[in-house]
């Protein structure tokens, strides 16, 4: 097995990984940063292999380490060992995971969505906070929706603040990104129920009534869903307000719509 | 009406209310720094009035203004006028609200919380991060939930961070915090049900047959509920785990519970 050592912090190969914090630089290379192992495993079971391993001299031995490490050079990726302050430096933190790894994006069109694999999935447009999207990822995944679809202009699920808040789910759900006109127009097909959340809906998501698979919009943080998007949907539904707060955080809501659209009942 | 202009950086009420970003300064002063008008329109609502209103010298004149100047100077408290410099040094931001204030923390002691006087109460052990903290409250009050009883040692809800988080709501429902102790204690006199989450739980929270008023006990967010506090539970349910994740963000997780326990069925 091959593994470069590095040390200097001016390594090209540092450099390049760090970049991965912006945004230009995910969308030239299509690739992505994740920090720990967990993330590793969960990648490898779903047959996703590191572009690049990166390992810190003072990492423990591990059995899934092993396998990544097997796993990388079998695929063709790099493998290197490196300090704790590159660590430091590509993590932006004081307290970094000991394994690093780049992975590729993935996308998938929704003309390759099959709806009907899954009970739900999750759309949502101009979603703006990093953690918001992320924890929507990971709770898509555990409710069992198939995916999420970003639509318009969203942040980035492959930034590493959302990558992170995914807690490795980004690996498990399908990931799709489209414009509004185009994701109107693939609605069409839809088979089941569209359900959009309003304030002047009266329904709440536990007692309505959904057809399975299950479709449901959400918009962003702070105007909820345009007028467009808002018409395309075929069930609206309003979470109570019983209190005096007049909405609820993003990722809260979007779980307690994931849940009542994945529930039996 | 008195009001000062201050337009140093190093003026002492400026150093003061900077420091309340520190959790030492806030247990000192037993005061906390809320950001933006919303919360002022919040805390008026509930009989709560600012100790010091602070307002920048571009803040646009707004009825609200106008109402939290009168309540302020009722009460006693203390009215700045203050440049945008001074605006950002405190917020710690480059785009700062034009009103901030200051008010009394308050915590209601747990001889003091009516049981039935709501349909669902929360206690969150041990949580650690003060964003999940902020939206739990938030959470708590839109779904109708009496108050937030945090137990052991738990993040600051009256950090910026987790008051930011709220969105006003911190001045909505009751706020306790005690010892893991002194709440086995209490909770012997619980009238309702007394709901906990655990992974070896077969019911899920939808399903599980609760007495109100209901009491969700939820752990902190690595490693869940101590055994102390997971014995005091009556009713045990698990949000179900469809996909990959072994888990959901803790402010998703409570958001789910605290639906559960509030909707009507």
């Amino acid at each position: 097995m091959t593994e470069r050592l590095i040390t200097s912090l001016t390594n090209d190969t540092v450099k390049s990984v760090r970049a991965l914090h912006m945004r230009k630089e995910r969308e030239f290379t299509g690739q992505f940063l994740s920090e720990g192992l967990k993330f590793i495993g969960e990648a490898l079971d779903m047959g996703r292999t590191p572009r690049l391993l990166m390992v810190g001299m003072e990492a423990r031995p591990h059995a899934l380490l092993d396998r990544a490490r097997a796993a990388t050079e079998a695929a063709g990726g790099e493998i290197v060992v490196v300090t704790h302050p590159i660590l430091e430096k590509i993590s932006r933190r004081d307290n970094p995971q000991t394994v690093l790894a780049v992975f590729d994006q993935v996308y998938t069109p929704l003309d390759a969505i099959d709806p009907s694999s899954a009970p739900a999935w999750i759309a949502l447009e101009q979603v703006r906070d990093p953690g918001n999207l992320g924890t929507i990822i990971r709770t898509a995944d555990a409710a069992g929706c198939g995916g999420v679809i970003l639509i318009g202009d969203c942040v980035d699920p492959y930034s590493v603040e959302a990558v992170r808040a995914t807690m490795g789910s980004v690996f498990a759900v399908t990931l799709s990104r489209t414009t509004p006109e185009a994701f109107l127009e693939w609605r069409k097909t839809w088979p089941g129920s569209v359900i959009g959340t309003r304030l002047d809906a009266t329904e709440a998501p536990g007692s309505a009534h959904f057809t399975r698979p299950n479709l449901v919009l959400m918009g962003n943080e702070q105007a909820g869903l345009t007028d467009a998007l808002a018409a395309a949907c075929d069930v609206n539904v309003k979470i109570p307000m019983r209190g005096r707060a007049d909405s609820l955080n993003l990722a809260v809501a979007t779980g307690i719509m994931a849940y009542a659209a994945t529930e039996d009942r």
